[in-house]
């Protein structure tokens, strides 16, 4: 593994594989001093021309647990505002000395793009509608660890809630959950649907509620306020009305049934409920296990050997 | 210690045992390599809703000197524009494993509506009018080395000089001064006094010059341009020509006695003459104070035991 | 060497030194560990009053490879906008406990004036059209290794190219070069040369076909777009076919002669042909050895003895 740009270029093995070394980073981080040598000396450079704090903060945490040095451009401050090409300012930031890239990009296939003018791992950390591949492997740790399945989602009934049609994390998640062998509904009006499902394995619904008694995951995503500015949704209310988690709904799923959300959450759209009153809530063990996750990433892909053993003190 | 958000929740003994941990923290700050590695593998996030680039700056270098890991929030690119509550931000950057937020915020009270949130500790960096008390314990750190005081501030005369009302600097100051002891008059025109001084144990003043010869202290607040579009001041020149420190009223003042101020200065408002000029000028050393002050918190609140002893070489 | 302010303040011998010790952090910066442990505890400030991500990141990682802590102050969030003054800030900065200042600022000089407010070494990263010390080493480095010429420039025909008048990227590389020895040729339209070349130990040639071939490197500036709004360019099309690296200009360059460009490029301008498809294009290592030559100015500055030996691990 070189780099990591697509779930779709894992098999469930691989994905299985990143889940165990997953284990390993959770153990690290609960240690009193949560941090290993395995990558010292190592540069990891996270390149957003995208916001993210929360994504990019997430790999700096992991990144800095392993002991690797990080820098984070910020694409406002940088060349390109001068006119400098894509290609340039990698082949540049390169030059100097990079092991890994971190890359949010708007434009689907800009990762995959930027392998071609760097020796650096590249790790896609979302690239328009297309990819999230670090998000899919933290829902699936947070699954496997939460409902207790180690070894496959055999039988699992996950719905995936929401605007289906622009979200990467949609896509990355179908993959992920169903490599591993789970049951995906996913569930949307049909303007926030793609406009071809082909080769998608997985049901879709266009109502939510009479699914609710059977599923073992609730995955809602995020609602972008500015879908309603391109007439794809009537209205938040009408949208919470039909999709949102209200305390309702949430009565009418199983008892060991997990909730969850990719942040940030939109609450009183599709989450109505207060999801600290939820049970099933795992929303910030998805973020917690962010870390992990992406620990397992960057070693799986910078890492040699048997260096987890060491510590820092 | 949990959190440090007032300088009301500590007694004068509380102050004088973090002023002891401060010598030691000087201490290490002179060495050659002034790190310890008290501190590794810790995780401090700086959260801060206001600018100030010095006080994160100090509270950045405390860390590092510590050992400690850092992240810093600016809120301009963080999730907060995307609309997500104080409280999600919180939990979401908590989830992520942190062991103490440092929060700036305009709301007074935001530091400690944080503790809800968090298992974090967490330190006020600034709220509002209300606190900021690792500002007051670098003030109370620079008299007591200074003026040799290291065991009480009793007897000791200190002029606050200036917008009491909208000073979080000044409520912070006049409660540690006088929990240490020390005789505190508030010198400013009315319109910059808090509406009502019921407990404040201070003496009010609205001219400065009658009290300069007596004074050990004189500690002057910054003038914030923008009261004067609120109406309550007439102009920065006719505030210089009262309150202002010019060469003058320097020279009334007794030779032991310190000028300070919080910083940044405005020049020719509130400080007419060069503090560079005036042998009783400390206010370059509350810079540095600030920093060994601040790794005393940190310390204090994350370290454990006797773990300064270390070096890092 | 207490700073590095301009090339004009080295001899040759100086220069000389620098790139020997550069030879060191070559090798370490090809380490598996790149790292060594000679600044720990070092705090080296960035403080940029004009946007240049490449320089400070060089400079970043430059200063963790060798274990240096580090600081970055970008001015557009500093005190800077509370109206305090330059000196304020630095002395400010200064008190926190700071062993290097590298600075960028839009004035000629500031960087020389800053030494007067600090006991820290500052380092100039570019100041107005005056100098960039760091560029010309790194560009003295880059000729050294690729051309083979570890002891003199004797007898090196180098051109350099473009707005001259504007360039403090000309100004520190025509003196490096000619005190290594080199023959220099500038080569501009009078109207983007400066009004007296008195002193400058330079030819000067307002045409670049007729000497392309006696060149051993040709050295591209880049061009400023807003140069044209000055009236000092007729138009960047002109420009091009007048100064620009076409294929047809490659193809008459010696075989041995290195293409230099001190970036961001505006390709279709300065330069036309793709330097990817340029053998003799050296840009790329320019880069690279920028990070290796501010190790070594760092390391000149901070450093002590023979702690170049131990390593990180």
């Amino acid at each position: 593994m070189k780099h990591l740009l697509s779930i779709a270029d894992l098999t469930g093995a691989d994905i299985h594989g990143l889940l165990e070394l997953t284990d390993h980073m959770v153990e690290i981080s609960q240690r009193t001093i949560p941090k290993v040598p395995a990558l010292r000396g190592k540069n990891v450079v996270s390149l957003f021309f995208e916001d993210s704090t929360r994504t990019r903060t997430s790999f700096d945490a992991a990144a800095k647990r392993l002991s690797a040095d990080t820098m984070n451009f910020a694409v406002s401050s940088s060349s390109v505002n001068k006119g400098e090409s894509l290609r340039d300012t990698i082949e540049t930031i390169s030059a100097m000395g990079v092991d890994a890239f971190v890359i949010r990009h708007k434009s689907s296939g800009a990762p995959q793009m930027i392998t071609r003018w760097t020796t650096a791992c590249v790790v896609n950390a979302g690239d328009g509608w297309h990819q999230h591949p670090t998000q899919a492997l933290l829902d699936c740790y947070t699954i496997r660890t939460n409902l207790n399945r180690r070894d496959s989602f055999e039988g699992l009934r996950i719905a995936i809630v929401g605007d289906i049609k622009h979200s990467r994390v949609a896509r990355s998640d179908v993959q992920a959950f169903t490599a591993l062998g789970a049951h995906v509904t996913i569930v949307a009006p049909p303007t926030l649907l793609p406009p071809s499902l082909d080769g998608w394995p997985v049901e879709i619904s266009h109502e939510l509620d009479s699914i609710l008694p059977d599923l073992d995951v609730l995955y809602l995503l995020r609602v972008q306020r500015e879908r309603m500015d391109d007439a794809l949704l009537p209205s938040l209310r009408e949208y919470s009305s039909m999709y949102g988690l209200t305390a309702a709904r949430a009565a009418r799923l199983p008892a060991h049934a997990l909730v969850m959300h990719p942040g940030p959450m939109n609450r009183g759209v599709e989450i109505v409920v207060d999801p600290a009153d939820l049970a099933g809530s795992v929303i910030l063990d998805q973020v917690t296990n962010g870390v992990a996750v992406r620990m397992a990433v960057l070693f799986q892909l910078l890492g040699s050997g048997g260096d987890l053993k060491g510590d820092v003190s």
